[in-house]
């Protein structure tokens, strides 16, 4: 087998976070291969010098400073394709230099209205603007269109489509009631589920605002893993047309957790302390304690007695349980100066729910589907689970990094030649994908019903 | 007595819609007097005109288009004195214009944060940036100030502070099961409450989200007008400071509606029918009935009896009167092709809450003080109602807008000299503002407890 010649590409990653571990290894070790030279932007310098110290020929570690302008351009402007690991909101800018600039562009993260908007422009300059490529959304949208298109090709109609998944921690770590600890950006667990979801069932829509999102929740079972709570997640309509499901009368994607999470969480969601929309001074000189009790009606009794009186129906020992684990019925201190009821949530769980040295975390996934063929009315289940190495070569780090880090090599090897926003939901894209992710260990179990 | 003398000035009036009819009024029948050019800029310039009609030589009508920056700025750039009635979030543009041009600025809505970057340009230009001038925030500042400096003149101390108004309709226009009908800007009713109310109840801080802001309401009694529904309003602790109340263990701003009023608006928050993030495609394909029904978990039961079961101790026959009044279990096809749920229920409510030819509305407001005085706890009540005289002529444009008129007018006349950003908390903008205000027939009731 003769070896390829592939013309030099300068791939600039922007943010090497958490999340990015697995989508820079991938990119390192395969930089000789494809002829790639790799520069990594990170406000942490130091910390990416240390990953690419064996890659002196192929990577170089640089700084970036988001609020420099002439730097984000400068770099940009010196390679072909640049990967955005920024959070979400930070795409828009660096999206509107990409294609100014003449480069390709990916994210792991959702398609923005400011991202829509330059697809126009993109696709007449030939240039590819892939998002929504990591996890979720990401290798669900891969995994959910490979069964669709298998059930279509066989002459079969979807009528129901549910996805869900969650960020977990895997069953040899789970130490702690809450069955949780962080596997990726802590803000977006606090802030999960603001918003109103939006889902079809039974033909109708459906909305669920955040007030009551983490109360009506369904279980799902996983074989070999139990049951998980799961609540509606975003806006699921949006997918039907993309999807293909213009039949499906039940169209839902929702997020995964432990069982007994969501009851729990729903007190921080009642209270309103996942508020981010204010800021309470001089947070420093109150405790926990003050902190719910300020959430509550006034009366003499304890803080804990009056939760439970607050909460009604709502509250059980479990639920107590998980809260007395945050000691959040102790003087304990707050440490931010000023922050937000949710920053100051936010706060305390980096310290309790840390994925500490040796502990693994889990992502789980499952596909449900039912769908008529040949008059009969089937069922079909994928599920997949991944475990993590460590806490920092994560399942969740993983599979939004492996995703992206392939779908970017099978761009510049000319696999597919999509342009403008893309998202992993076409052949080209999510077979190849799909392949390479199996031969990684990253592999769906389907199991048919009914 | 000698006429004084006036120099010209010319005063711009940016909206004339539903609470402006007063201070426009106002304006109009003072111009002569005090050598005033009124320009009355609107969208509907017809409909100003004939209000000017027969001021001809005082006043003008013309056309304004937000969206059209340059005449914005001619307009402004005549004018020696703004007012802007626009809706509050247009306020930052007008007020930029202003100070870059030197002008002096009045409106009747909270100061903004734009508003107070402008503050210290402003004082430099010796520029009036009054805020907060109209009812509520505006009558409540000043008549709560002229109490609270009565009682500190006296050598007492404020320790409990609470304040409420509303803009409701009169009794005998009262022919609705909700006991409303829209006297102002309809949308600011559908959105009230968003946000999170912050307070303090004895010496502790205190938050409400919107999710239970229409749960936890307290009763208010006005003398010859019965009882009242009242839930907190807004940021009352920001007032702290500017009031004086520095040793206050109470400070609560608060919003009054007829009694039930929370108990069945707080089924349209629960649902989620007040969000305004989203909007609903192809929302005249369905009813008010569906619109229900995409809020509520699905079952084999009616929309009403799902709402029953959803809601629980939450609902009542009484709640379920005014529910029907709105025809929301009917199978009436919803007018706006697309709408935010928000939107969707205001078109619904702009027709059932109309306020009819003859309709009178009616303004409550009262403050509860609790002092200290020569070693005893007294307490102090000080209530004002306000009737409209018909359904233009509204309690609401009266009370919104002759506080803001009166104080323009005692500014140009030299009645006061402050500068930059100012409410209505100083003795020499209250004082001749409430004194005028009683000659009109605004004036407040005031009586001792205890």
């Amino acid at each position: 087998m003769s070896e390829k010649f592939y013309f030099m590409s300068k791939i600039l990653v922007i943010g090497a976070g958490r999340s990015s571990s697995s989508l820079i290894d991938y990119l390192l070790n395969h930089a000789k291969t494809y002829h790639w030279f790799i520069t990594i932007a990170d406000t942490n310098k130091e910390a990416v010098e240390l990953k690419v110290k064996e890659y002196q020929d192929v990577a170089e570690a640089v700084s970036f400073d988001v609020h420099n302008e002439t730097l984000r351009e400068t770099l940009i402007q010196k390679s072909d394709f640049v990967v955005s690991m920024l959070p979400a909101f930070m795409h828009g800018e660096v999206a509107r230099d990409c294609v100014r600039l003449g480069k390709h562009l990916a994210t792991a993260s959702y398609v923005s209205q400011e991202m829509k908007d330059l697809d126009k422009e993109a696709k007449e300059k030939k240039l590819l603007l892939l998002n929504e490529c990591g996890l979720d959304p990401g290798i669900d949208h891969a995994s959910a269109m490979k069964i669709i298109h298998e059930i279509q090709d066989k002459g079969g109609n979807v009528t129901g489509f549910k996805s869900f998944c969650g960020g977990l921690v895997a069953p040899e770590s789970n130490d702690n009631p809450w069955g949780y600890k962080f596997s990726w950006n802590p803000r977006n667990v606090i802030l999960a589920g603001q918003g109103t979801a939006q889902f079809i069932e039974n033909g109708k829509l459906k909305f669920i605002p955040y007030n009551r999102i983490y109360t009506q929740t369904e279980t799902i079972e996983v074989d070999g893993y139990g049951a998980f709570d799961a609540y509606a997640n975003r806006d699921s309509i949006s997918y039907k047309i993309p999807y293909g499901l213009n039949d499906a009368r039940t169209m839902l994607r929702g997020t995964l957790r432990m069982p007994g999470y969501c009851k729990a969480w729903n007190v921080f969601v009642k209270l309103g302390l996942t508020d981010d929309t204010y800021k309470i001074k001089n947070s420093d000189s109150l405790t926990y304690t003050d902190l719910i009790e300020s959430f509550l009606p006034e009366g003499n009794i304890s803080v804990k007695e009056k939760l439970i009186a607050f909460m009604g129906a709502d509250i059980d020992a479990e639920v107590l349980e998980k809260l007395e684990y945050l000691e959040l019925f102790s003087h304990r201190r707050m440490k931010l100066k000023e922050g937000s009821p949710a920053e100051l949530l936010q706060n305390l769980l980096e310290e309790k729910w840390l994925l500490k040295a040796g502990d693994k975390d889990m992502i789980v996934m499952q596909h449900q589907f039912e769908y008529e063929l040949n008059g009969m009315t089937k069922k079909l289940k994928s599920s997949l689970v991944v475990i993590g190495d460590d806490e920092v070569h994560t399942a969740m780090a993983k599979t939004v990094g492996l995703p992206l880090a392939i779908t970017i090599k099978n761009f510049l090897t000319g696999k597919f030649k999509s342009y403008g926003v893309q998202i992993p939901i076409s052949r080209e894209i999510y077979e190849p994908m799909l392949q390479e992710l199996e031969q990684l260990g990253i592999c769906f179990q389907e199991s048919e019903q009914g």
